[in-house]
């Protein structure tokens, strides 16, 4: 593969080379390289490129695009170009296309499929979106358990070429149920006459089609294969899938929680992709629903009026107070959220949890309070602004940040495991969302311990 | 694979087991199974369970283990089972345990290998940390150029057992250097009398041992392979790598990044396992550091003493005002982070980025200034909280919504974009960090506004 440098010299050449330049240059590298090129140079004139690549090229780059280049491309093709395109490229990535084309066009575009392939084709597109079924292709390599290795392998050679995976071979009984999976490595180790029923072990992981595509993630971290059989409820070997298809999956959930996480809808498209329109829309609903909540912090200190009005000097550690709250439950909530999505912390770990966050706030609250502290002595050192019960003020705030602290912590981990028992995606309580909870609860705590300490002399 | 209660169950039964039974059980599941169940269940007894595998069994379940119970395993072990563990286990999982011990025992360790092995093992601990070399197995299959596909299936049959995968043949000329990559499926696919070079397009991807683990990420999701070569700067096949060890990086790429996100150091360990007293250290310092910033909103506000104390109703926005910058920049700054790690936006987007997040600030903070400005007004008709002047306060509210949310949006996108210009990790722009930088420059946007328009009534 090539460096940086020459990767941006072949873009470049792709941009700028006319057809006959290209037909050469595309003959250079692999369908994977090129799409990759494709999709992350604008410059380059795909549909020209498409015009000079044989079947073959062309079908394994297609597979390979962004998709809204992709429904740019199918827009471009002939008629002739767009049925064997579309004949021709894997069900699941088939299926995943057909999912982002608006929905009015997908009969004309199913039309164009053989009988087979279309039968295939919407069998596919039954199952639930985010569902397994919806990564699955049905092209496999299923053996019988009375074949030899020799046997087995002469299969291969002659049925192979359509198997997403070679990787793995499946064995079924008659009836097509799945009773083995065995890794060709074994039948590439062992001697020819061997039976497959000697390298069976009865052991094999499966899929539900009907499962989340979450599931999926966690059994390819588990089984260390590189594609999992998929089944009905029943056990009939229906599909595979594959772990690239996996890998996608994972890093558009990843892409999601840290969306949620920062205070937004998943955008699910680019950043640069997506419209302003959906942008300003996914982003201003949580804006607003914070923004709502954050109006209590103004209700609270107005409700806390005559004290201000008395003291406005309290008004001053506000900010500080609030967001040192909203750091702290920000801090406890992503630890929390991502150990569960790894499956560290689990709902029975909430004693643990609970226990550790609480002695955790006491000490990063305390911290706090006292460079809170030493802050405000030695201000007074050096100005008046804190007039004579400086002391007092300085105690005020130290008490304040631990409980502030302490709240946030608390929130901030115990929230995802509350959300999680209701069902509730945990990566909702986001930075922002734990933020505004514990500054209405931190004006609170502050205007309460304030009015303790400071009653009778400032209050 | 069983579900989750199965799993529930048989777990179970492992924790009661004698030692007859876990023997009966151990043949019931695969090793990557076995080692799960070990890895999630804490009451499993796995020294015991660990004397009734058989070597091989032992060996593949030892290598799926958490590193802490592969630790407190290896401490336990007999010499001769050390030994043999040691000696057998795959030399990627071996260099990663090693990782993971305390060096001053590391000489032991090193010493019960064989000749060979150590040698192998030196070589790869000698790669830095985080590099390419200290995932890489030199357990590969390579060819030449002019055996027949016959002769290199016969070649696998025989030498391929310790093949970390037979996915993917390389072959080498005659002194070792890289010169293409092919398939297994096209060695299954074709005619055995086909020659090796027929099979050949010379078009490779491979890795450098001294590269940085993130470019394996990036390789293996261009380049639609299980495994990837790994060579020196001259090209010599040293290894390869396989996706499973890099999919365990990304995750914890991401973790990382998801920590660093929400204000904390990466913690590095399961948050159930760190301890107490390095999870405060890695919270302490980011929370010290935003409070320190934090203290300038204290300034600020001390600055317009004179301000508050005519109009301590200005004091009532303060926590909504700074908190709506900061969840937007928050949001701002997650979106374009993620979008930077998927290499959606680049550096050279910085212009599009900004124009879009002006747009975006002035919209969301118009959206935020009419909410606003009602409740305001609302409020005043129920009540006389906001006195006479209800209408400038209301604007001066709106007006300031609208400036700290562009400010916010501005800083929360072209910060990860400024911070990796200078080679800092963008995620450091966490959450907290935009709120606490927005915070005090929305407190400076919110008396200047209000100083402009109350001066002569209010001021």
């Amino acid at each position: 593969m090539a460096t940086d440098e020459e990767r941006e010299l072949l873009a470049e050449r792709f941009v700028t080379g006319n057809l006959y330049k290209l037909k050469r240059l595309t003959t250079m590298v692999q369908p994977e390289e090129l799409a990759e090129l494709i999709n992350e140079n604008k410059d380059i004139d795909y549909k020209k490129v498409f015009q000079v690549l044989d079947a073959d090229m062309a079908i394994h780059t297609f597979e390979n695009l962004d998709f809204d280049i992709q429904v740019e491309l199918l827009r471009s093709f002939s008629i002739e170009q767009l049925t064997s395109t579309l004949n021709q490229i894997s069900p699941d990535d088939r299926t995943a296309l057909f999912e982002k084309l608006p929905e009015e066009t997908l009969p004309r575009y199913l039309s164009l499929l053989s009988d087979e392939e279309r039968k295939t084709a919407k069998e596919l597109l039954q199952y639930p979106e985010d569902s397994i079924g919806r990564l699955m292709t049905p092209d496999f390599i299923s053996v019988k358990e009375d074949w030899t290795v020799e046997h087995v392998l002469q299969y291969i050679r002659t049925y192979g070429k359509n198997s997403e995976t070679l990787n793995l071979i499946y064995v079924t009984d008659t009836n097509g149920y799945l009773i083995d999976d065995i890794r060709v490595r074994q039948f590439l180790l062992s001697p020819l006459d061997k039976k497959v029923s000697d390298l069976m072990d009865h052991q094999f992981v499966s899929l539900n089609a009907k499962d989340d595509q979450e599931k999926a993630i966690d059994l390819f971290k588990q089984s260390d294969r590189v594609a999992l059989p998929v089944t009905d409820f029943n056990g009939l070997l229906l599909g595979i899938i594959t772990f690239d298809d996996v890998m996608d999956v994972m890093e558009e959930e990843d892409t999601e929680d840290i969306q949620k996480f920062g205070g937004t809808e998943a955008l699910d498209e680019p950043y640069l992709k997506v419209s302003f329109r959906e942008m300003i829309s996914k982003r201003a609903g949580w804006l607003v629903v914070l923004f709502l909540g954050e109006m209590l912090t103004a209700s609270a200190m107005g409700f806390f009026n005559d004290e201000l009005n008395k003291a406005v000097i309290l008004a001053l550690f506000v900010p500080l107070i609030i967001s040192s709250g909203g750091n702290s439950g920000s801090q406890a909530a992503t630890l929390i959220i991502r150990a569960m999505a790894l499956g560290e912390v689990t709902l029975e770990n909430w004693w643990r949890v609970m226990r550790r966050e609480f002695l955790s706030g006491l000490v990063l609250g305390g911290i706090l309070a006292i460079i809170g502290f030493l802050r405000i002595a030695a201000w007074t050192f050096f100005t008046d602004i804190y007039g004579v019960h400086w002391f007092l003020i300085a105690l005020t705030v130290s008490f304040t940040l631990v409980g502030v602290v302490m709240f946030g912590t608390l929130c901030g981990s115990m929230l995802p495991l509350i959300l999680k028992k209701f069902g509730v995606d945990p990566a909702v309580s986001s930075a922002p969302f734990i933020a505004t909870l514990v500054d209405v609860t931190g004006l609170i705590i502050y205007f309460s311990i304030a009015f303790l300490l400071l009653k009778g002399t400032l209050l």
